[in-house]
């Protein structure tokens, strides 16, 4: 299991008219904990990029338990239980004034820049051994 | 079963640096198509506001098939399927160019301003009858 | 001068917890404004991008008159007053049930793939003399 | 003069197809520097709107000099140059790799909850005359 704990703050921009935080932030908040997840393993996004992989999304989930509201300050632990192939799910529970407020998960495929599928680079592949085994 | 059907086009704005659409933009999309739908239904979402109810967002999940682009236009077919009761479910599925490229669904609550649980207002709960039976 | 109008309609992701739409998102309509211009003067921003241009924001300016709120039908008036040489000024004008809610500009310059000052393709060109005079 | 610190780091969800943050974001960016400056001044904003205030912006400006991409940590210094009064004008300098990547400003109106023009709250008043003189 590999695991990340990253905080965001509720954005006045990510609020909408009925005074909470609008369903349709959270995956870039999703976006934000799996970006901190791959630079404290050491494997940032960014270099994955230039490298030349993308991890486009294949699904999205997210269940809303409790709203949030402007200037919350946001706890996402971020999870990878299943040993990642070409394809990694990360699993996602977002926490404030000590309960959970929302639990999602992403599915992302490894491609290459021509959006073929590809096995996901070298360094991260050592880490998944690293944490799941060979 | 109620269904609609609305077109959006992708914006350069909801792109993002891998030159498709950026994943959570789909939400937005989403709810454009849900407004249309209850204004088809001659139920407006503005005028449900306006008397007191909000349908908050419980659940969210989306499958992303194919990728869609700058400029492209979008058909959202907005899809209620099973009989809403203080709950209700909407299924998605995006077309574009001859082929489904995403599908998902939202799941809503109706409450009322206090964010409490409500029956739909008469005005819907009547469409609801002569959609799904008494 | 060249002048286009578009509507467009306010989502509920683009209101804040102040119950109007929230400022920065006024940007992201100036652009459906200056696309749906472009595709007007038979010069579609996708085809310009496709052959190697590219517009970026050099500045952009609003000023806000009266507040707009969810599922408001905005009338945008786009209009390009000064002869536009590598660079160009679009002027917007916002309004909403008979009065200007807000006023703004962007300019652009015209660049190539590589971000370098590059003159606009040949058919945009064509236009402006056919607007303003060779 | 009142000069306060942040940084944001660009996400994903900010780029666009051109590879780099899009204009329309920066908007969001401020607010996250107006936020934490009002934060670092001891008045807090979430407090400020409690409070029944509101700060609605009247005007923005941005001039983009060098653009901004993914993953990109960027310095935002916002500065309050002219002592408030009903209303306040904030400038932003944004840095990123030794340069100044765009600069900006937004102007704002106290008002209360119905809208109407207000003296801000007290304890904002206090802080004024402690940095301005009485």
């Amino acid at each position: 299991m590999i695991q990340s704990t990253t905080e965001i703050r509720v954005r006045y921009a990510e609020t909408d008219m009925m005074g909470v935080a609008y369903h349709g932030n959270y995956m870039a908040w999703f976006e934000v904990a799996r970006v901190n997840m791959m630079d404290e393993l050491g494997c940032p996004y960014r270099e994955m990029e230039i490298a030349g992989f993308r991890l486009p999304v294949l699904e999205v989930s997210v269940r809303y338990r409790r709203p949030l509201t402007f200037d919350d300050r946001v706890t996402i632990e971020a999870v990878i239980k299943e040993r990642p192939s070409l394809r990694i799910r990360i699993d996602y529970i977002l926490r404030c004034r000590g309960g959970v407020t929302a639990e999602g998960f992403t599915r992302h495929a490894f491609v290459n820049r021509d959006g073929q599928p590809a096995r996901p680079p070298a360094n991260f592949r050592e880490l998944i051994e690293k944490h799941f085994g060979e």
